[in-house]
């Protein structure tokens, strides 16, 4: 018997519009037992929201995010809203018995995340941190290759998350389209944005990190505020890069910019190991490039595998092979794995503990910025 | 005041799911001032179509299209079956009055799709074919640039769509997944799978074609029949190739086959024009390869543009640039502007007169294939 | 003991250039067991071959190639100008006891070419026509790997060599840099200039062709001649299509013209076997494409081969694993191969009776561009 | 009137092979007012420096590197034997009055290489360091278009040196072919070795660096010395990657090692600034990536620049648009500009004053991988 459980959204921008797509037509293709109901979504604005809400098809709206956590008819909690918010929202629902499935990264600091873990550890609900990019197919396939041991001892492991859309002095910070700028709402620049992707990737993928040093910068030092219009400086970096070493002695480098042009949602990753290579680049989301050292010497080379096929990680559920998938697949699948979690009673990965790792390495990682000293984590 | 629009579904495999897909999350994307409702779906196996019912959230399921053409409930009927059965289903769609959308090709001959094109104009109902590459964003700002100018006089139109599908002898024809290798089933074989995809976007972008000569092939001759287990002489086309002359004096190289190893969705397709020149790949559908002789010498080249801006058609409706879409999202375009088209009283294209050209056509490439001669079209 | 090989070289213009560069450096980088020297080069304009020589190194110059083909100090006469030349000055040459290397194409027609056969034949002399691209490590790659069965049978094979280089109606027609366009010193357009090329290659690779029907056209029909400045009517192919079946059953397709906007040598080729396909690129004339079925299903996929290890063709001779090689290296190899082909008394392909095969099968493009029926051949 | 160079190599190996073809072939397509002539080679192997003055045409053979620069008849020594022999031999040659021509990296330190500054500039000698790939034309394309501001404040720049050769612990340290390993000879590992190219450029391009910090690690800690056979220790950096400020304020990673499999030559730059970027990969040398944002939004993207025609730098001395060259024509470049210097005046860059700079940020890389503290340059 498929069961239903009803969401409860909190927030109704760019990523709100993510999770609810995915929760609306997660039940199209995949068959987890539940079956997501859009019950209420939350936001202060109620013309903004309720257009959303009717886009969505969500049953109810409100306001107040409390009124929300209150209701007796709702199972979860997703939290889409800035950074600064998340602590308070997801604290809440988690007293109050609600699942919570919190957007990254889990708080603005380690220090601001760990009464999160603890809330949502207390009171036993199912969490999740919202890493999307862990699902798209190509990156599962990456992980399931290097814990096979294709690539055998990994010696390296590079990241980088480019843009290009802060360039202009004349983008202002804080508001709704350009929160991210404020260091108050979001906690860091690209390291909390951008960099977090990276790191929780890598992290899933080859391990913890021992140690790191980094190098921060801010390009534009003023920017106005989106509200009040007055100028003010700039507190979030620009541009971030990081030296690491991770605890199976590989050595990373990682880089994230939004002042990288050409670059929108340039999220590039390589893993260089004994016997192999892979790598993945977010622009052609459906591809791995596989360097396998094992094929004979004048065939060797870099394999474009186009993952689409039914052997593929959740390519069975899709089209035929060939047909490719997009960004937003990657929440439909994050969503398809937390219910199924629900029924084996193992929810899906990262949880808050989880996340709450990343969030310390991005604390590290701004400190580091500042002292261009090595820390160990 | 947004309108419900009742979807009658006829079929249930993967291209039904594809549509059903299109009919559940345009209103999520695009206020057309339509929302579909996915009334009622049909197909033989009740357990099967039970199942895909349950998934898309169908509100019924009947197992004879004749009883859903039937219902008052049903606004349109959405033709997804074998090639064989679009014209009896479609005739007496539009005979009922229903809206007409029709998996394409249209028919298997021009003489099946003729009679298909004069019931839906008599009965003056919205009637389109499911020709859905035409909405990729890519090819439509291809269509846009082509016809703003960018390439000046056109010389050259080439395309390709590569399967592989069918190389091994034990496919067998017919049945559930393997209709398309029945010659009843499907009229042809590649030539109406493959290339009269190719065929409706060459013929919107560069116009009409004059006259042809083909070079058809099936390499593997007999098969055996998937529901009987007989051995049957195999009646499709495994591969067709084409040279044409379009009207506007640009020449054109087609080529289609199920046996090019390596090609999964392999639809590619290229134009040089005077000025210029662009060139597309379903396998990346969200890019565009566009040549600017307008460039400065030293700094000329091919652009890889990622059709995920606001500014690119559709993409306004999706995610923030740099995030791409997939296959499905073709259709959703389809399903969008067919909306639009209700209000606007301009039906979106191409309708079943459209679409029998391109009919016309495959039945040219299927005769020069056989005579060896040139035919004028 | 190292010989040596004493070169006279008739023309001076761009061939020439790539041809004498070869025989100056083969020496520095393979052992044959023969030296060439430059001893001598014809040109009727003085000034301009003497300029050649000089950069060259050339000993002695001559303005009259029948004074070279006189003199007793010279081996092997290189026959580097336009086609309508070759017949007269190989002819000559094999007749003196010279060995012959003639730029291809052989000659204008395969009437022209036989008495070419028959002279050089008779003679009994080393011959070898310039169809340099067989000698592209990645190409001589593809046929080794299509002839050790990687590929097992073959489906189709596909090639096209695109040019943007006359597309201007400016653009003169005979004269020393525009000789190609005047159908009386080339013989044909881009059939004999540019499909040549592809043709040869593909009989190397895949056998001969067993019939073809092609089409041809000309974008341009008058342009002024380079030396009297009068409008001529233009009598060659800009481009030309053709569709062909393999004597092994496989289907062919050839493109080529001078009116692809953004392709300057844009000569590409790809084979389908039933166990995986092949693929290649002038542009980047270092790379193979190789889709390898018998990989495993989630890991499969195009890998891209830089072909510049010691174990691919000739590369051991040039630099490290990564450096690549350029056009100018096939003509190296060329020399090389025919160097070791004295020394085995096995001189290398193509020989002229093996250059004559594609000339007929030119012969057959152009008339099927005529008639457009299939000629068999 | 075309005067005579006199050439004396020193050293027999990879690089000797690559500069000798640069000196043989150089004057076949530029036309300098000067022609090299191979005088003599040197090297302690007789047989082996004898096959190679056999192979290049050198006049005569030595077996003492001094006695070569005692030589009258030798106009100018060039450097191509292990780095620890640069100083002495350099040095030697400078005050013999000879010109001098330097492999990279100058020298093994700043402290050795700046009496080799002292003795050319002293002697007035031209003198050069074979930092060849500043003359791979896509790389000079880019210079010039840095330059002339195509791409505004630059912000970001990013060079990566990859290879995966030393990946088996049972390679050697020390001997003919595996010097690179011992640090005696070599100086460092990868920093020395290829990060130098990447520093070079870098500074060439986009100017002085300000500070660094960087990690170093050596994966193999042992190796077998190739000659006696003993295990050592092992000396070098395997990897290294950098974070750097350069002084226009722009942020600079940089990466290199030879534990990257699937990586051969692996030189990959990119440049991000206000107005575009620019990106470039050694095995595809031909080719620059240009993204232009003052094209028109939908239309924007990265143009793949076939750096091949005739108003690319070089390119009109070559064959003609779409033909590539290969990694050996940067040295026939740089001997080009090297001849052209002389006639000028004006020796070309860079010299062992330049390369100085280039060394002295090595050390410093090697000591902040020992230190882990940012170092001011």
């Amino acid at each position: 018997m498929t069961k239903t459980l009803n969401i409860g959204m909190v927030g109704y921008g760019f990523m709100a519009r993510a999770h609810s797509n995915a929760w609306a037509n997660v039940s199209h293709f995949f068959e987890t037992g539940y079956r997501p109901a859009l019950k209420a979504i939350v936001g202060r604005n109620v013309s903004k929201v309720r257009r959303v809400a009717d886009m969505f098809g969500y049953e109810s709206v409100e306001t107040d995010w409390r009124v929300l956590i209150e209701r007796k008819d709702i199972d979860a909690i997703d939290v889409c809203v800035p950074n600064d918010l998340h602590a308070e929202i997801s604290i809440a629902a988690a007293k109050a018995g609600k699942m919570v499935l919190c957007e990254k990264p889990l708080a603005r600091t380690e220090a601001e995340g760990l009464p999160m873990v603890d809330a949502v550890e207390k009171a036993g609900v199912p969490n999740m941190v919202w890493y999307n990019y862990r699902r798209v197919p190509a990156v599962m396939l990456i992980k399931q290759m290097v814990e096979s041991g294709r690539l055998g001892k990994i010696f390296h492991y590079r990241a980088k998350f480019l843009q290009d859309w802060t360039i202009s002095p004349d983008v202002p910070q804080g508001g709704a389209g350009t929160w991210r700028l404020d260091v108050e709402a979001a906690g860091s620049g690209v390291t909390g944005d951008l960099l977090a992707h990276c790191l929780d990737t890598a992290i899933w993928i080859n391990g913890s990190l021992d140690s790191l040093t980094a190098m921060t910068e801010t390009f534009v030092k003023e920017r106005k505020n989106a509200e009040t219009g007055a100028m003010q400086r700039v507190g979030i970096d620009d541009a971030a890069a990081v030296l690491t070493r991770f605890q199976n002695g590989s050595l990373g480098t990682f880089e994230s910019t939004r002042y990288a042009r050409g670059h929108k949602a340039g999220y590039t990753l390589e893993i260089n190991g004994e016997k192999g290579s892979l790598s993945w680049d977010l622009h052609d989301l459906n591809r791995v490039q596989f360097f396998d050292h094992s094929v004979a010497g004048a065939q060797r080379g870099w394999t474009n595998i186009l993952v689409t096929d039914g052997d593929h990680p959740y390519l069975g559920k899709w089209w035929v092979p060939g047909l490719i998938i997009g960004y937003e697949h990657s929440f439909t699948h994050q969503v398809a794995d937390f219910l199924d979690g629900l029924k084996t009673g193992k929810p899906a990965a990262p949880s808050f503990r989880d996340a709450l790792e990343t969030t310390r390495v991005c604390d590290a990682i701004i400190a580091s910025g500042k002292s261009g000293q090595w820390i160990s984590l």
